[in-house]
């Protein structure tokens, strides 16, 4: 894997060194912590939990080193998670396929998650560097796509706000239950969404007690709800906001109902896009909030219809930085070499 | 006063002791602390910090006993401050007013905020025992109402939610720039919103790290915001929110407008409903956050309009113990008695 | 198991029902919850991430049930764990081991810590119910008594804060590395160290930003870190904080060093202390923090000798719901039965 | 005033702003906002509101600039807050004093705490380069030195750790309370005391949760605490900590009893002491904690002695931007002028 020392990558990591079935053979770095090679339990204490005693020695792929692709070629994984940036994932991707024996890739960026590339282009400010691979890309949501995982060579993990609003969003979308009327949904995001990167407004005595607002009409997780949850672009508004707070997402999301959807409709609905998803619970009539799904890989919904049946409000709830990352990138994995889902998730 | 020590009531009290005009003769507790006489700054240590050297003596003022209405009546308030529920404010308001000489009353329950008793029985699941002051109440927002407030004998303080919404709504609403699509509004408010009422939900490990929604389709700041914003209330879906945090409210409005209504027009719609305002600020381009407002009396209020114009999505902010309860109390017994609105605010 | 609806009730729950080898039979629970059979993922949602697929059957021992005894018994337990204070635990411990086949038992209370019921009596304020048991009963901290573990029928689990400050003290004490003076440890806990129960000052906006110390001279893990370290009683001062966090101790302990002692001594002390432990890991030169051990069964320690060499300051952190109660009582458990000490604790 | 964006300067000009007889005359800033004339409420919107109405205008005064002793004296100032590091203290004190007519001066830096220039020295790791002054600068702790402030040229404001550990320790050593023993000062404090810069210790998601010591043997207030005390060096250990939280200290500080010290004699103490300060409040027998003295300037006092007598433990709770910072500095400049001491600080 790349990208160990990031908030998601430690996550994975902590994940993969007690999987059943896989094993880390390289933890690389991009950034802080990837100067030279050095033991992931001196990098990152907390991570050293999950091997064991203290005195203990590690295998070589428990050694972070500055990544390349050709050291983490010579390593000769099966498959690589990549815990970075779109850039670098732009530049990581073809270089890692082009091997003569490449390995599958499962990554965390948003770099190959639209099926155009203009898209991309128009939400990321920057051209993209590989458009013959979109149409290859899976997008990494295994309740919607699960059995193309199974084939997949390169999944595009979705973004962390993607899959709480999806979830909300696309049983209604694909059942027929949306109505004509603007779809709205409002985020709560904690502040590991942002990364480990210093910034002022991530000061914790700037945010502690504090919550706003962010990225109003242009959050890049817009487009990608719009495309995989059936949506048209132009009828949804999506609004983020930084919670006082670490880990989780909370997203209200507000729909209009079509004419004459009755509630059991709307159950039913939700109940038949998720009978078979290992992660995704239904929780109504009660709704989720963050503490249910903190440190786990599941994302709940649940919902009311109001009074004159016309409007729906669905609240998800899920760990950033498990379900909306790295919990939801090694459940990918799993589904790709055939382990249960939930190895190493539970 | 009464209920000085509730939350809303310990903002109050702090606010009031070091008032230039005004002076505390009065300070009656309803429920905790009212068990018999006792120096506030005893039950409340960090009141204290208000009434000089802590080895000074008190004027009676500062000894809370136990509420009757005649008692209150006694120390012969100008004005009494009713910083309790509706219920026993309904008891409360007639009493008061039934006196010779009555003081004024600035209540802060939600007993007379609507102008109908039909409205507040439906929402508040009980009758109105007082409907024949709901005419005479001035719902005490001074933005709206500033001239009949000088002359009111009965200001029904606003609820804090409803304060936050229509720092949002009531310009575009008189301006005729809302168009007729629904108004959505989704609040998330700190825990002292909710009281100091002992509750499974706002033990300190239950919330720490958490947020929900609650109320769907159901909070009775709902008809309070669509009452006096001018907004029909079957326009309006209000959804509050439980931050991980103490206080503060921070609303995100979305909003359609009307077809033509330009970025300039909303602009001057705001600028001219809070031209006079002391405590309204508009920080547009910029959105506030819970920070710029937290401990004083402002609501902020920025926004930004969607890219084809239809939309507008306003984030407003304040401190719900403060402009959303006790500030606006006090303000509105500054403009009652002819003093600077700012008195004691600052 | 006993207790699951309090916190280290359901950190135990959630670690069982992922042990390789272990199968949890009976969930009781004596307070809330426990008014019915009722499946625990429902009366504890963020558990059911354990338990596998929403939809899943759940196996008898997952209804949580009203705890008695019998009904444990009936069960047929190989072993009871029992979360809950030292009054039940005091009537269910003999009761258990009356049975014809008694299961063995880690008691997560007070009741059986120290070896005279004199101690216990003075500090916990009530008579001693079982004195027969406390000869029997072995302190479960496997750092020092691994090798009793394997056949104890009663197994006494450590108090929080005691093991937090016995990871620091034991070493130096059973070296000879102690002088002469007071020993002073100032700990730091989050607040579910509390446990569930409702209080004033757990409310959020209570401890939100608030800090305090409390129980000065008479809390009572004093005599167990005495005990159960080798320190005299009366040479120990210990303070314990409640800190504006969830879950987790940080204790400070400040020691004083015979004469002629050396840095190179003390090291030795620990490295030898906790050779073969599994769970507690030395950091020195660097000085651990919460986040290090948060949701993990590790205890870390640091420490600094001052510069003139007479003064050690240790400090060691640990999250009191796993290391502090329910981990460290698995962990006692696997010892019990010959398991991997980390089965289910990594 | 000089360092108006970092925290300690905000809370002096949100102080300054609304005191009754002083005026801030020049708000200049060493570091962010520096970079040109920009009135302070859009640099520092939550200080707005001490400013009046959002569209009124604001004095010269209130627009910061980047500072120089230069552009300071031309503001013609009476006196000069310096909130900003030793560093520049040690150069901007000189220079203003070398003016034909000199402003009085308080420094909140570190630069002028220590009566001897090597004692700074070997804690600060620099030469001192105006040891000259150090005889003349008042350390500006007015529960000590108050009469000494009215003729003061130059104060040096107390560090936040010192006022929290004097308050503690001063009336038990000059009343000749204190035994021969070492005493341990474990001092626990928000992170608004470590200041705005960007650090991955500081950041939201490094420190909500977690708690850690620091600076072991080694923090520069120990040697301010020993001399302004009148404890020998020698026998105080120092250790601060960082909690989760913004704001305030909360300092537990143990102290040995000389034999034969009572109860009341350490009470008396420690009324004397504070008989006529305006700022710390002794609170015995209960212990205070961090909200009683948030946003205040006070410092709480409260402590407990040993059942045998010979132990003390004095728990000190004070906000460390105000009585550990800000609110002091004022309260020093009023006494400097002649001013109430509690002018603008209520």
């Amino acid at each position: 894997m790349l990208g160990i020392t990031g908030y998601a990558g430690q996550e994975l990591a902590r994940r993969l060194v007690r999987h059943p079935q896989a094993q880390l053979v390289a933890a690389q770095s991009s950034g802080r912590g990837g100067e030279g090679a050095r033991r992931f339990d001196q990098v990152l204490p907390s991570l050293a939990a999950a091997t064991g005693a203290s005195s203990g020695s590690l295998p070589a792929g428990l050694e972070i080193v500055p990544g390349t692709p050709a050291a983490m070629l010579a390593a000769r994984p099966d498959v690589v998670f990549l815990c970075v940036p779109h850039e670098p994932a732009l530049e990581w991707v073809p270089a890692l396929l082009a091997a003569p024996q490449p390995p599958r890739i499962v990554d965390l960026s948003g770099a190959f998650r639209f099926s155009e590339a203009a898209l991309f282009e128009r939400w990321y400010g920057m051209p993209h560097s590989a458009p013959q691979l979109l149409a290859e890309a899976v997008y990494g949501w295994p309740e919607k796509n699960r059995a193309r995982l199974a084939r997949a060579r390169l999944v595009s993990n979705p973004g962390c706000y993607a899959t709480a609003a999806n979830t909300a969003l696309w049983p209604l979308a694909q059942s027929g239950c949306l109505g004509p009327e603007a779809v709205i949904c409002d985020a709560k995001s904690g502040a590991s969404g942002a990364g480990r990167g210093l910034r002022d407004d991530l000061h914790f005595v700037e945010l502690e007690g504090n919550c706003s607002a962010y990225g109003l009409f242009q959050h890049r997780h817009t487009p990608e709800i719009a495309q995989h949850s059936g949506l048209p672009l132009e009828r949804l508004t999506f609004t983020p906001h930084l919670l006082p707070t670490s880990r989780g997402i909370l997203a209200t999301t507000y729909v209009p109902l079509a004419a004459g959807v009755t509630a059991e409709q709307v159950a039913a609905a939700y109940r038949m896009a998720y009978a078979e998803a290992w992660f995704t619970r239904i929780t109504a009539p009660r709704l989720p909030d963050l503490h249910s799904v903190a440190h786990t890989n599941f994302c709940d919904v649940g919902w009311k219809i109001s009074p004159d049946g016309r409007q729906l409000i669905a609240v998800t709830a899920l760990d950033n930085l498990v379900k909306g990352a790295a919990g939801q990138a090694l459940e990918n994995g799993n589904l790709m070499f055939g382990f249960s889902p939930a190895a190493g998730l539970l």
